[in-house]
């Protein structure tokens, strides 16, 4: 491995290659090629095979990827090897949602505590937990260890909640809110706003 | 405008720009310079610089951004100086809380028709919708004119629905369904799965 001269683009295609992956393995096929693996995921062949040389040799001449092997490889070096306990920060309807949502397994990643600020949804329960107050979280995440948080909270109070987390020691920040956070280096933060998705693909309607 | 020759990566951080400067706007600020907007978005000022100078002279040297104007330039640019209707189709708790989702006004989005399969839930109320059947849903799309949806049906009906919606006519497809789509030329796809945000920043945590 490599790592400090991978650029992030490629990390970021890492994923996607996965879930494709994780699909095929899951449709019971045991080998691919960078061409079809291009064709699941709008890639091209070229630059998957481009991508993957970054962090070894993982297929032959030939024959291909052994799909299985190529999960195993992708789940190391994106380290979801292993199962990352995830805090869940605001309890309206896009928290609940994640609180319940079933896309997790397999994926590296467990939902195993949810905040709310309002005392009318303190101690609640959402699936199968119990809404904590977000008064106790800093503490609580952090004697946990939880490393990585989901934020849903209201715009005017994400950034706010953000310093919370950080205090807490969340080194990944997926940001449901649509606004953009500042946070110390060591602390990364992806977004998933919508409307931005959208706007990048009104772009080129007529 | 030279949009043929502007590369999609470009593109894909003017919605980001335009959130950041919508939000100092609602804060009440009037201009900005590119390395303010940079900090708040994370991204260099010369990149910035670079990004908008493909699309005019938008700046005064010195003076910087005039807010309000670079805010309607992008919102050309993007095409949501309208508004879209948009077209939600599955309504379990993912669809229900973007039904019910406030984040859409004045980004140039407005949900206007929720469907979904189930018997059950055809003819119930989310927010201001009724659930329409899923079967009824290419006719009613394409006879409203509506370009626009987001798919938040299960893994395993993604691809069945998105090429209902193709039928339909739909240009942009907004995938919550963690599964690659495959869509004709001239339809475009986003996704937004949780799990591939977290495994971008996973690679880098220890």
């Amino acid at each position: 491995m490599n790592k400090p001269e991978t650029p992030d683009i490629i990390i970021s295609r890492l994923p996607v290659y996965l879930r494709a992956l994780q699909h095929m393995d899951a449709q019971g096929k045991q080998t691919t090629s960078s061409l079809d693996l291009g064709e699941q995921v709008g890639i091209s062949a070229a630059q998957i095979r481009k991508d993957l040389s970054q962090f070894g040799e993982f297929g032959k001449q030939g024959t291909g990827y052994n799909i299985a092997f190529l999960i195993g490889k992708l789940r190391e070096i994106l380290k979801v090897d292993r199962v990352w306990d995830v805090a869940v920060i605001g309890m309206g309807d896009m928290g609940h949602a994640i609180a319940r949502y079933q896309g997790f397994s397999d994926r590296g990643f467990r939902v195993s505590m949810v905040f709310d600020n309002d005392p009318a949804k303190v101690g609640e329960r959402v699936g199968h937990f119990v809404i904590q107050d977000t008064q106790e979280m800093v503490g609580t995440i952090r004697r946990a260890g939880i490393k990585v948080a989901m934020l849903c909270v209201p715009a005017s109070k994400a950034q706010q909640v953000a310093n919370q987390l950080v205090e807490a020691e969340i080194k990944a920040i997926l940001n449901y809110s649509p606004i953009n956070l500042n946070v110390p280096p060591g602390v990364r933060v992806q977004y998933l706003d919508p409307s931005v998705g959208l706007q990048r693909m009104t772009y080129y309607m007529d």
